[in-house]
């Protein structure tokens, strides 16, 4: 059986892989009074009279929501929401099963950037925190943008993020391995959406100087046309040279390249062009921009990709479970730079000098160091 | 310790009487390429081809929202979303405790009519219907009315149905006991707020003729000043002989009383202005209109209360979890009237002849039939 057969059976089977369980017993009438009437007044009372009380007596305290438009849901596209529950559902999942927070899956039946923002408002007085999934760019920077301005509670759109602080995880890593410095060294990131953003915005807060988008089109520049705006911002801090061209032509001379695009962007010639000691993450899913042993060929010595059959996966599993664990437990208003910063320098950490190699610059998703690495430095910041 | 210090330190302890839990294990690799990425893409693609598959690979077959505003929780008024998120989180316990059903609770942080709807409509695509719970009246009649409209899943207001179809299921096995014809008799309701006046509505629908709605400023009329649109509605079809006074006027020569409102509204005196064989539900909480004893010295027959502590408590808890069980498994897109109806009488036939006595005219909340009955009877008119 294929895994498209069988994970149609077993979520044929599951039936949603996520279910709401009791915490509380209640199976007598001294239970109900409890639990329900008359007792859950004394809680209300004391939420109404001091605010702050709802993380003490509520479920805000350790729940948040999941929340996708289902714009951009894998590497699908606009399959709208009902047909991005399952994976809704599945992240909820990965946030019960690795940092122990409660989530639940919230689809929303509208792609219009204003109404998606107020309706995440209205329903954000129970939840912790908010985490955006798969909502399309450059929408979903907007929506974040907003949301965090508006709301007392985290907002991580895990696209960007996650994605971003896994990349400069390994990257962290591969420096241990390869000693160049930052700021010295060319970054190029093949395709300009959420993630693509994302890890470049992060990787100059970390301390690369010189990054380069680039597109279908080529090398993003001051002339591109039809730039969204989040784009155009993004031009005016990076390919500082204003170099024109195509991809191959931004690699000549490159030390890493970053791919969030389309299969097979990137041939061994194309790598073969980049600076000794090339890094290459070629994360399009399933298919890379190109694969671990074509980039070898090229001369790349560091390789990751986002699947699972290849070393140095770049899973998000490893970044969001944690942040929201530190981020909840530490009742933190906002995920901040700093925190993203120092999730990923956490995430490096964990591999240690004995385990690190060019096959393993990050830990596995099971890892169980991982999370509470990631929270503690989460927590640290709050 | 009273009863709300102990559910004060209990929900401390609780920390969210709900949370959510994981139906599928992601232990390995295998697992996660099952449940999420890439195996999660083929329930996405198969409901992208197929909506309807939504019910086959998710959560939406078994899992509702328990919505509020917070503005008429239990009896504490309009305290808002974050005081009113512990009556909501109890209500999911309960759904799923004696339903087995998978209840989010969710609190709007608006009151607004309209953004109510917009909201809900949005966050539908993942719940297989919305229980709304603890909203004021006027706005539960429009919105309820509205979002029944809108959506294609089940829209239910607990407060306004759940409330009638118990005090029915209460009346018809009352008249198993008292032999009178519905048609003949006048049933006077004390308070026209959200639970009142469905619980008018469903009495007619079921065979009362002759309802009559009272007020703080007495019996509702024709003349009546500043009734809301419903109550306006309502007097058009009750108090047929458009009589004036207070509620002891409208209890002379009355068979059944049914008290929403405050407590003591009730004298013994009144009561025994009330035809022979009265029928008192006085569900004021946590002090009723009038106490039993007081009734009875006043000729009561049958007396009903929303408190554990007396016979005869009429309690949502039998009718809920039952009729979204049922409307879930039959995946019902309304829950219709004639629903409501045979779900009242679906709780009367649970009690036996034999239990059946003036003391036990209702089921038990932890009755193992209730559920069963309700659910059956509400799936077998979909």
């Amino acid at each position: 059986m294929s895994n498209a057969e069988e994970a149609l059976m077993l979520h044929e089977k599951w039936q949603g892989k996520i279910e709401t369980t009791p915490k509380c017993q209640v199976a007598s009438r001294e239970d109900l009074a409890l639990a329900y009437t008359p007792g859950v007044a004394a809680p209300c009372l004391a939420i109404k009279d001091n605010p702050d009380d709802v993380y003490k007596y509520t479920m805000k305290s350790n729940t948040i929501a999941v929340i996708s438009d289902g714009s951009a849901v894998l590497g699908l596209g606009n399959i709208g929401p009902a047909a991005g529950l399952p994976v809704m559902e599945g992240k909820s999942v990965l946030f019960k099963t690795f940092g122990g927070v409660n989530a639940v899956p919230i689809v929303l039946d509208t792609q219009d950037t204003e109404e998606i923002i107020k309706t995440i408002v209205n329903i954000a007085p129970a939840f912790g925190g908010i985490n955006l999934e798969d909502i399309s760019a450059p929408r979903c920077f907007e929506i974040e943008k907003r949301l965090k301005e508006l709301l007392p509670i985290p907002v991580f759109h895990d696209d960007q993020h996650g994605t971003a602080i896994v990349v400069l995880a390994g990257i962290i890593n591969s420096l241990r391995i390869i000693k160049k410095n930052p700021a010295d060294m060319k970054v190029v990131i093949n395709g300009a959406g959420s993630a693509g953003i994302a890890i470049g915005k992060l990787l100059m807060n970390y301390g690369f100087k010189h990054v380069t988008f680039c597109g279908r089109r080529g090398i993003f520049n001051k002339d591109t046309e039809n730039m969204n705006w989040m784009q155009a911002e993004m031009v005016k801090v990076t390919n500082l040279e204003d170099q024109h061209g195509t991809l191959a032509d931004a690699l000549v001379g490159a030390d890493v390249f970053i791919g969030v695009s389309v299969p097979g962007a990137v041939t061994a010639e194309m790598v073969s062009k980049m600076n000794k000691d090339a890094i290459i993450f070629a994360m399009a899913n399933p298919t890379p921009e190109i694969f671990p042993d074509e980039a070898r060929k090229g001369g790349a010595r560091i390789i990751g990709t986002g699947r699972s059959d290849f070393p140095n996966q770049v899973n998000n599993v490893i970044a969001f479970p944690g942040i929201f664990k530190g981020a909840l437990e530490g009742r933190a208003s906002d995920i901040t730079e700093d925190m993203k910063l120092a999730a990923a320098k956490a995430i490096a950490g964990v591999v240690t000098d004995e385990e690190l190699s060019e096959e393993h610059i990050l830990p596995e998703p099971f890892d169980p160091r991982v999370c509470d690495a990631v929270s503690s430095a989460v927590k640290a910041l709050i």
